[in-house]
């Protein structure tokens, strides 16, 4: 699934504690230590499942013993009424655990969901759909992983690992040529150089100076166009800026390689699910 | 404001360190530490504000020296093009802080927005919007207070500060009245007991047993108004399940005291703001 | 028990690490790593035991290899002599584990048996004897499940989960029936609120306004007399202030419903306990 | 005072957590954040004082803005009704502060008192009052801190940095002499080696081996005068096993160097203290 | 200086811990602490000096009042005698912090130094002169910083930030061509693709894939030659495996890119400096 | 292996995420996760191990499935082409783990083969070689065990464990005499007091104080041999200051008792160690 699952557990023992605090003064008075349950995970409206084993390690820090069997995988389309995940094991901890499990069941379905959503659109483009770094704070590693589980691509994890030059870099570097000098003598070897233009002009001055990703930052479509043909392969093309799935496919139409679209993760609307016990 | 400031600063480290890693490889090589910029926070779009003071925990972490200037309060209604928060400071702190304090802010003020449409729906009812534990995983307490900033209430916190009796509960139990008996021997005498019941009979058995709270779970119109009358005043009365907008004020027509609805913090729709350096 | 175990694991791994810091110079120079042994935990006096979970958790983070068999329950009454646990497995684990496991138990049980001392002397009155926060910095969720091992009921828990007015809030906020007002109309429906009264006109005020809890404050055995009298069911009665082992019958005699008693926690006397190997 | 202050601080912050929780729900919904108050701490009952600083650093925890002013120092004796401390500051952060920092403050001038009282009995003998590892857990070097305020002298802080061979390490060592010659050959030079003896040809045994602190466990008077003739200055005497301010002074009179005490920090009874807002 | 300040300061947290642990007993009681010094930082030997915002933070950690004047910058070549900082403030927190200081500053001035080396053997080639993660562990931010300031460069950081395929990654993908290509397929557009080869063919395939960087693994000098020529600039050329001052030159005539040393982290040989109190 | 296990994990967890960040690109998204391999750990030079067991633990954070066979132990000498371990289990993890899990063997391997290369040094000598507080930041439970290892012996591990007063002690205290005093009156009698001297009169001085160790700070050898004799067994004599293979035996040849070097931890050069897969 490609994360450090250590990662994922501290962020669900941040979640666990936030929501049981020193404990469940419900579920510990009245459930006997020794009951158990089985339940299932129902799907109660259709989209795209993502986040089954978030949700398992969720279980297994309640209680190891809690069983926990997916029903499909991650990246499937379900439907309303369908059987996702089959538990068994202690009642009090299934009880325990089901809030937060299905917390991040259903936002993750829901970004996958959305994103799948675009991908659908743009299935006869030649372009990758990706995401931002407008994710929710503590969540990010979890909100990309879900993106790629809905068939979009992830633009940088992190301010470190890739390179985006944006206008007040420019500013302070002195320049499109300058900032991309500056940089390649600098950096990695390993690390791509990324920088954001307005206009043509800059599209020009960015090839020139050696970019290697050119982002057209809220370019109108026959600009994008423009550049599309001004780049002509020396450099991948992004496009981006309040792209939406009304003009998503007007820009996929104009070459670009790429389409960033912050709402994948910025606008997050969870899928409907619940846990029923048996 | 009603929080544990250090508990913020511990979501907030969390959000800077997925998002900054080991640095920032543009701004760190691109910009020289002793430059200093100002900068604006500006509304995009209509909304109601919330958050200011969490945006401005997020810059004091990246550099103390940053001056955060807001120009408006949580809760103040915003209009596009408004500018919210005046900075001055060095660049590359502002530049490295950017987007985490905007991914807080833009949240915040979109659940504040949100339940603050649910608050102005039902201005003429004397009944509270309340949020559930349907939040985002680790950021629930921030998501509260989002929900007050918008005028709504909250229900409990976590699983330790309040008693609801679901379903399963009550299985595991033998009855309404044999948990409720059961934690009100327990159960120390600070603590309010909350039950949900799906029908009429339920709403008797939990009165007769002491509830203080009763949970009306998905019932319908005509039922609740009954609900409401046999309750008359003897416990607090919540409405519960699957309200929204289009359902909120006939649900609020019942005569119940609290109106609890989960989209407050489920489906989270980012108000658009933006940081310009000037 | 009603507990995070997560939590209780965090407090013991602080106390472990304490204790151990970066090894046990003697028993890791002195003992084979495989070697084994079998202990006993003895009861050194009479009381009333409570922790024996706690314990148990301590020997798993020195080694999940030793078994741990108690022969007794939390809230059982021990005599001098008594065998309490028996333990076995890598005889190094035992004897590091030893000292910290005892420093909880010891305590716990010191606990339990003073707050069993005073559930005992009200055996024949309808009160309940309650705690404070007056805990062990660090330590309050294992105190306050020690009192509950004892027969005492808990207070609040922290700051955040009940209202408790005292005569500072009261000032500030300019009144009795001031703060009580002003407090309905902010907290959740949840949460249920306590006020501190000195006198009979406190009760009165406080009644009025629609205290949930009155907590009567260091008044005389007459004065609460007639505060019960006054309050008639109307809200749960609380006495409070420098009540001791002498006092509490009288008290309770003036028909209170709870007693708090902050030497439940505050004077600690460890129950005389050994660990011996085989 | 020697400690490591960060390592308080941290012991602190999980205070202040435990009560604190996500927000004190009282102070915060009815006291302005403007407001300010000045406070004293008083002392209700006599006694030696310990721990003003560490009530320091909890205040600096709640507000960074609180002034806090001892009128007197740590290892002094106080009255009732002596002032100890003026505070002033945000009324709301003294008031969530108040409880916690009591707590630090009581226990440990508690502790400081009871040693001085074993330390006065002593006065006339050229012997040292020590404590032992029965410590609270998670709050050894704060325990340890106020039995040196109270006259008192420390044991090892831990298990890694002082010898202790008991019982069990002698019969895994098969015998006295040879634990002893294993120690010398596998430790640091700058460790020293203390052993545990019942008898006194454990006493001779421990000697010939060059033991450099014999502890006497649970010897009777005769038998320790014995001992301490015997061992004649070649090793530091250390008298051990129930002593209590009844038998203390017995002890001392048989010439032993050290006499550690349990009790010390195994039965603590916090000295009565109060914070007055004014 | 291209950090996260934060990171670092955990780093030299944990660096402080394992030496004061809870407290310098030497120091905490011999020096009273009103007491104030002056010292200095002295070279005992020539080298390039690393390390000095480094040792700034250590010293701010064991207290924020004392004053640290540096007399040099960070790669700067100093000789033997040379002062390279000021520093005065509390006494007792000098003494405490020295050693901790002066081991993070020798090591990084270490490696300074060794990367300084093989830099001026290369000054006349167009060449890179790279680390490698043979970083010492917990202390790579730091390493790969010291690198920098000896005019190396820096490879990847980690595991997350760029791709290097190596022979078993090949093998089990199948072959050079398909582990480029399912890479291609699945990573952002923002990473950059390396491959390890062996031989000639390999660099003909891994070219043929598009990798944008290869990796001469442990090749001869005129294979080397001859891959270099083959790729003829269509990727970056990096060669690695075993290279020392010996050999670096010889290498770098081939005309490769980039050459990768494990040694300049991997064998480091502390600067000798002091701390002297005037 | 005298550590605290707990410890030498949290090193590794830091170690781990700092290697593997979010996630390992080039193996999460090549490798799959069902896959399996069996590899082993090689010499490529000879040297003494020492790691072994800490591999293992490295090998286990990443994936407890793995298995880990050592071939040899802590401590023995190996040669070139010596197969050292055999691992099994999932690739993926043995691929992530395997960078981390070198670099730990390979510095401690390198620690233990210098110390024991004095050690040999030493063989007809009675003298112990120990290390120094001179080690790696973050490292030093870890070095010091290279270091007992290769057959050296540890000095203090912390500044809590033992005294040195050193000169800057010895001037704020007022002499050698009175340094020895304070702490005499002052320290737990636990705790051995070991002083630096520079001449013989300070040896005179600091005997007839009573110091238990005297360390000879950067005396020449000919001063050493008269402060052996003067000192004549009344406190272990240690050695110290820029002690190199070259010179130790003149030095040891004086007899002292102790010879503290630190080059043991101060230059590192790991020993050449590689992971093959089969």
């Amino acid at each position: 699934m490609c994360w450090n699952k250590e990662l994922i557990q501290e962020i669900i023992k941040q979640a666990r504690r936030e929501d049981l605090a020193w404990g469940d003064i419900t579920t510990d008075n009245l459930i006997e230590s020794g009951r158990k349950s089985e339940g299932i995970i129902l799907a109660k409206e259709k989209g795209m499942i993502a986040g089954l084993p978030v949700a398992e390690l969720v279980f297994q820090q309640y209680d190891p013993r809690i069983e926990y069997l997916p029903c499909c995988e991650d990246g499937q389309t379900i439907t309303a009424g369908q059987e996702l995940v089959k538990l068994s094991g202690p009642t009090a901890a299934i009880l325990r655990g089901e809030r937060v499990a299905l917390n991040f069941l259903q936002r993750l379905s829901g970004i996958a969901t959305q994103t799948n959503h675009y991908v659908k659109l743009l299935r006869d483009y030649p372009v990758r759909v990706v995401d931002t770094r407008k994710t929710t704070p503590t969540l990010r590693v979890l909100e990309k992983y879900a993106v790629r589980v809905g068939g979009g691509y992830n633009h940088r994890m992190s301010l470190a690992d890739a390179v985006l030059i944006k206008d007040n870099h420019i500013k302070a570097a002195g320049g499109i040529a300058n900032a991309i000098s500056i940089l390649k003598k600098r950096l990695p070897h390993t690390v791509k150089i990324e920088i954001e233009v307005q206009d043509l002009p800059g599209v020009e001055e960015a090839l020139a100076a050696g970019a290697e990703i050119i982002m057209l930052d809220n370019m109108g479509i026959e600009e994008m166009k423009k550049a599309v043909r001004l780049i002509a392969g020396k450099a991948i093309v992004e496009a981006s800026g309040g792209i939406t799935d009304q003009t998503v496919r007007e820009v996929a139409a104009t070459g670009v390689d790429i389409i960033s679209v912050g709402a994948l993760t910025h606008h997050i609307r969870a899928l409907d699910l619940s846990l029923n016990l048996l």
